[in-house]
């Protein structure tokens, strides 16, 4: 039977990493005592096997564990709580990467549009895509709207809703969508809007269907709390839509970004993917970014690649900066650094796009 | 606009908590530069209110933060968006607890049946409840059916799938749950099977219709892989059936176990939610194991209580102990403890259930 390999990062020390690797095989596949196990495929092709331990230093071990892909039942959140479900309450594990046969693989279509389609859908040939974000949230849908006209007429390519815009009373998603739909149309440019999306899936289903209807081809969701399952079913009942993630609830560092963020939001279905970039307000380290962009980018069973779209506190004097470490494949995603220029937020985003379309090629 | 209150406990020195919270609050409400915003009613009633921080020693405050119960939606993905979504990234900051104002909680009905009802539903007046797991996974259905068997043959009240088991080739859904309730209806007791239910919303209600069929009344969900906007929607759409609660994916201390497995989880409808004892294979310590017991059942707004499920590495030679930590309105769930017994299985389970009954009231 197939297997996949989970890597986990563990703290241990020398004398006990055996045995504490050994322990995590076993709660990540069968948790029970192996030896209470009679059944002899149970044994040979269900128990989780510690491949590889690898001695990291200050007291942090690498752990290559196979389990069995047949636990999986090729089902996103089930994948989920097999390479981690468990020893998410551990303390001391760290998810840090996941290898999945293309057996495995087949069951993860990934993004709909992907960074070419992002590209084509802004007309953003050869140079990096940008993004901003509409909020504060407990606006009406009349203010929203105007945010986003300035933002367009500064030439922003991608406005998405702040994650923290749901359907709330002051600002419900079908007035939202309808409100800053129309605006975005009377400019007659490419601006794309990502409404953000939330509920349980038959509420995420009903919203896009809204946002469809408004003429909106691109949405923003938090997989983490949509649940990866219900993430990729929306992705797969949509096809023509484009998903933007968010990383909200994605925890500090308990499942390495570039896993999570990057490559499992990407197999199940993000076409661009939002991290706190290093240097903002969150801990994320150079390293732990370049990683993440390269786990969007770089071929994958034939996945399209999604687009990274560093964020956080970013501002438009780290454009330049920005497009050296992350490359022309890169959406930058500045949010309150440019609402800050309040009355000159046109002109704020103008020179934030100047600057990016100046850049040029990388 | 009324508010609830979010509570954090923050790594901070002295000098910077201020600033800290204040930053905290803008973070989980607005997302921007305050300064930036020319809305009043925004900086009046959305942005994040810093009420109280306490020195709690050793470098950890408290802070309590008001947030708009605006900001919810009324929705339970979306109130975990608002208490943590972006926090949940900053290595510095746990979400301590939730204070929901009674407009808010009306939004979340809780369990269904509750610790009373799981209590009728086997006959266990005047006592702690028992409860095993079919593990391990791998097993065909019928294997795992002969082992319910004997779990029910020893007296077991409720027999869980482990939660492992989904919808997999070796073991589909309906199959499962055919062969284990035909084989438990077999021996005219009544003791409960609680099928894991996985996946995404629309094939959660398909397992559960399916179980239903099956004379089911109970299942297994894991929240935080289903999403807790899903697992409410599910709990509603099924008002005969019992919900138990898995933590896997409930991380490490990121978000206080008693608020996330106890309250958090009962409000969205777990009428018995597992967690690890202390003392087992994970690291809760005895007060936070007491919070979380504490958080099930204390009244809270009229709601059922939920039966706390103490797990994760149990033995009966435990039960004593754990009744008096306890109490007897508790589920006491042995997993692999009892089948290490192999062949014996049903005599451990007898043993365990009769050390219970024993114990009696508390």
């Amino acid at each position: 039977m197939s297997r996949l390999t989970a890597i986990y990062r563990i703290r241990s020390d020398a004398r006990t990493i055996d045995e504490r690797a050994r322990s995590l095989a076993v709660e990540q596949s069968v948790e029970m005592p192996v030896e209470a196990i009679d059944d002899p495929g149970v044994r040979e092709d269900i128990v989780g096997r510690v491949e590889h331990i690898a001695d990291l230093g200050d007291g942090v071990f690498e752990a290559r564990i196979a389990l069995a892909v047949a636990t999986t039942g090729a089902e996103p959140g089930q994948l989920l709580n097999m390479l981690y479900g468990n020893s998410s309450i551990h303390e001391d594990v760290t998810l840090w990467d996941a290898e999945l046969p293309d057996e495995l693989l087949r069951a993860f279509p990934g993004p709909n549009r992907g960074l070419d389609g992002l590209r084509q859908r802004v007309g953003a040939a050869g140079r990096a895509m940008t993004c901003s974000a509409l909020k504060p949230q407990g606006l009406p849908p009349e203010k929203l709207a105007a945010i986003a006209l300035r933002m367009a007429e500064g030439g922003i390519d991608f406005i998405k809703d702040d994650h923290g815009l749901a359907d709330q009373a002051y600002s419900p998603f079908a007035r939202r969508v309808a409100a800053v739909a129309a605006a975005l149309r009377r400019t007659g440019r490419t601006t794309c809007y990502l409404p953000s999306v939330t509920g349980n899936l038959e509420q995420m289903r009903a919203q896009v269907a809204q946002a469809q209807e408004e003429g909106v081809d691109f949405v923003l969701v938090t997989p983490m709390i949509a649940g990866l399952a219900n993430f990729q079913a929306l992705v797969r009942g949509f096809p023509r839509m484009g998903f933007m993630t968010h990383p909200a609830m994605a925890g500090a560092s308990r499942i390495a970004p570039p896993l999570l963020l990057g490559k499992l939001f990407r197999l199940t279905g993000s076409d661009a993917t939002v991290f706190p970039n290093h240097g903002g307000r969150f801990g994320y380290s150079p390293a732990t970014c370049k990683a993440l962009a390269e786990a969007c980018r770089r071929p994958c069973a034939g996945r399209r690649p999604a687009a990274p779209v560093p964020a956080g506190g970013m501002t438009a004097d780290r454009v330049d900066e920005m497009l050296s470490f992350y490359g022309r494949d890169t959406m930058l995603l500045i949010g309150g650094g440019l609402l800050q220029a309040g009355e000159r937020l046109a002109e704020a985003a103008a020179a934030f796009t100047r600057r990016v379309a100046e850049a040029g090629p990388q």
